[in-house]
């Protein structure tokens, strides 16, 4: 029989799932700090949902087979499926979270994260608000989950509007504008100079490519901004919007306390449906993951997920972004060297014999007291497996159960890194012990 | 554009994930509490690993259209998966659990529950410890997860091999095992002389059904276990291993405190893996959605899982339960009255003025001291309609930043249900007295 997973998936171990678990805790709680609910949606959708969303992408949708009935499949990402639901509930207003796996029939990379199956993780706001007010959220959250994690972070900010204006200043037919952006969107792979030859073959002449590779290497704090607003592309309508609207982001992430910040004109993520600002999350100490978290604003989605006859009316503003469970998998590897993988406090063991019924009632004592505490119910593991055990899996506390001590109605228990430290009393005084050490 | 989910298929609102967040994080935290871990699988699998598990019920694989590549399957449960894991990493012991969807081409019915996709959560322990334990270990915590829940339950107890003897000793051909549990099986949702029907449409005589109906009637207290002992079934080699092994298991529910067992014998679940004890519980004030949890011993999965021809020094003993969580969904609607949809404390709102960068330097300050908070980033609504919004999700605090109150440093704060009570001072009096009420 073969075992393997189907290609591109990944069986989850129990170390993985706790460094997973852990990190969709953490940013679960940055959520709901800022009173995110959260939804859920179907892993597949009807095609026709799916199939017009995604460009050229389309093709890397995974399909379901034909058995009657729906036609459907496997959902690519969760923003789709956020739009058609708040269209289907005719819902204007909503602060969601959403975790989930999503699957692409992409070429899988192991070594760069890239799964067909993987997990991600996405808050967005949606609603009619004062211009940038939720986009600023959006970016506290993103480094307010950066920090719960304590890793170092830098998130890279520009808009639509200033990279369709760039490009329009560079002298670049807006015909052309999706696959320019398609291929700066490289820069982060890629030096200039094999950027500007993939735009050369595209039919960009030198004059335009000089222009571009100075927007694109504009990159810094707040004086970015200013110094834009003596740029050429200020005189043009979506360039003084952009740059307008990035200025008003600054003042509400300083009201915040947003930090690490940097508007990068060489940021140009998936523009199918970013109508506003844009974003990406990268890791200082970990530049090799690429961005973990990405997203923006995306203002006409629900009207194009409604239909295009639908009334600008029924359409509803959002800003949000996803976080990259799978990729922040080996991050979390490399930055948790403990080898944990349950919440385990303490191991029952024993010494001696076998005493079986004894360790269940100790067991139960300390469920009830609330201490994640197991044993081994078998007659051949000695006391020096037991202890192996609790070595292995890096569990605080070993409580052994004696014939001697029986006798005397107590146990002993081990404690310290190397289990050297020790006391010995009743069950009572041994939870005690356990629970003051919390 | 068709904008409703795909036949049986469900999004989950934000009231419904509530519910279902803190149902899974509660029963999570029973596992944790006995020393499981967690593991994670895809959603889909190689088909020819499912489609010899499941008997007739193969015809609901949800399978993927084939685009080139491995021919998959939507998993259909979690165990299959999880016997995979087993056999494929050569574990041979693990307590795990996993929370996933499942798909099932079923006809769906909203009314019972039962739905094409839907959420499992599976526990199970693994591995060849002595006879018992761990079967005593599960209706432990099955138990507990109740408890946690304040839900009241009964968890029915019987056998495989009790089951066996009593067919076999009601004069069934053996031939005919699986064809009489799937009748009896549906005892709890038809009465006897229906069963009886049909069981004599599949050629059992009244003799035959006279005796089977003496014993599916068996149902109560260790008096069973008792009686049982007096009865020719435990002249069987199958009866008298089931039944001891029931007096055996008694007797580690007691050193557990488990409660709320019974032994019924009309119990007769999906015996296609099942090879020892086998249970479901329900809840006592809910009899209408009919079992929660169901599990059991399955000794020879993972073997079968590696092919027939394996040697069974491969094999891995296991047993666990599944919990059902969708089918928990309206349990949890009429068992939960309140309204609450977030983990918000408190709303920042405005009177008289829009005070933007006042609320927002308010929700700073909370979220920093880990109050969870939320406003809205619009000039349109008024104090009434913050109010509102206050009263229709249930936040307990409502901030009120004032025009006045903001000249001395200050904001009000109204709480209590009617948001009758309130206080005024600096945003760290606010915040002290939030916490103090937590």
């Amino acid at each position: 029989m073969d075992l393997r997973t189907p290609k591109g998936t990944h069986d989850y171990s129990p170390r993985e799932c706790f460094l997973v678990n852990n990190l969709v805790r953490s940013i679960t709680d940055v959520f709901e700090l800022h009173g995110a609910v959260s939804i859920d949606t179907p892993t597949f959708e009807l095609r026709d949902l799916l199939c017009s969303k995604y460009g050229e992408d389309a093709k890397l949708i995974f399909d379901l087979a034909d058995q009657g009935g729906d036609v459907c499949s496997l959902r690519y990402d969760l923003t789709v499926s956020f739009a058609r639901y708040l269209a289907k509930n005719k819902i204007q207003k909503i602060k969601r979270f959403q975790i989930g796996k999503v699957f692409r029939r992409d070429q899988p990379s192991v070594a760069k994260g890239r799964l067909r199956e993987f997990i991600q993780c996405d808050f967005d706001i949606a609603g009619s608000y004062m211009n940038m007010t939720a986009d600023a959220e959006v970016l506290c959250i993103v480094g307010e989950c950066f920090e719960k994690l304590n890793l170092r972070y830098r998130i890279r900010v520009s808009s639509r509007q200033v990279l369709g204006a760039y490009v329009q200043c560079s002298g670049v037919d807006m015909d052309k504008f999706m696959t320019v952006c398609s291929s700066i969107d490289k820069m982060d792979k890629m030096p200039w100079s094999e950027v500007a030859q993939e735009l050369r073959a595209k039919g960009l002449d030198d004059t335009q490519l000089a222009k571009l590779e100075k927007y694109v290497g504009i990159c810094g704090g707040i004086e970015v901004l200013t110094s834009l607003k003596e740029n050429e592309l200020y005189a043009t309508e979506d360039g003084k919007k952009g740059v307008d609207d990035l200025v008003l982001l600054v003042e509400y992430l300083q009201i915040y306390g947003v930090k690490n910040v940097v508007f990068d004109l060489s940021l140009a993520r998936g523009l199918d449906y970013y109508t506003g600002m844009i974003f990406e999350a990268v890791l200082v100490d970990f530049d090799e993951v690429g961005s973990v978290a990405g997203g923006g604003r995306y203002d006409m989605l629900v009207s194009s997920v409604l239909g295009r006859g639908e009334n600008a009316a029924n359409n509803v503003p959002c800003v949000g972004f996803s976080f990259g469970i799978t990729r922040m998998l080996p991050v979390l590897q490399k930055s948790n060297t403990d080898t944990q993988v349950s919440k385990t406090v303490a191991f029952v063991g024993a010494s001696g014999a076998l005493l079986l019924e004894e360790r269940m009632g100790v067991l139960r004592s300390l469920w009830a007291s609330g201490i994640a505490a197991e044993t081994f119910y078998t007659k051949k593991y000695t006391f020096s497996v037991h202890l192996q055990h609790v070595h292995d899996f890096n569990i605080p506390f070993f409580i052994v159960v004696g014939a001697r001590e029986i006798v005397e109605g107590k146990v002993k228990l081990l404690y310290g890194k190397d289990k050297t430290l020790q006391m010995q009393g009743c069950i009572e005084e041994v939870i005690a012990m356990i629970r003051a050490s919390e």
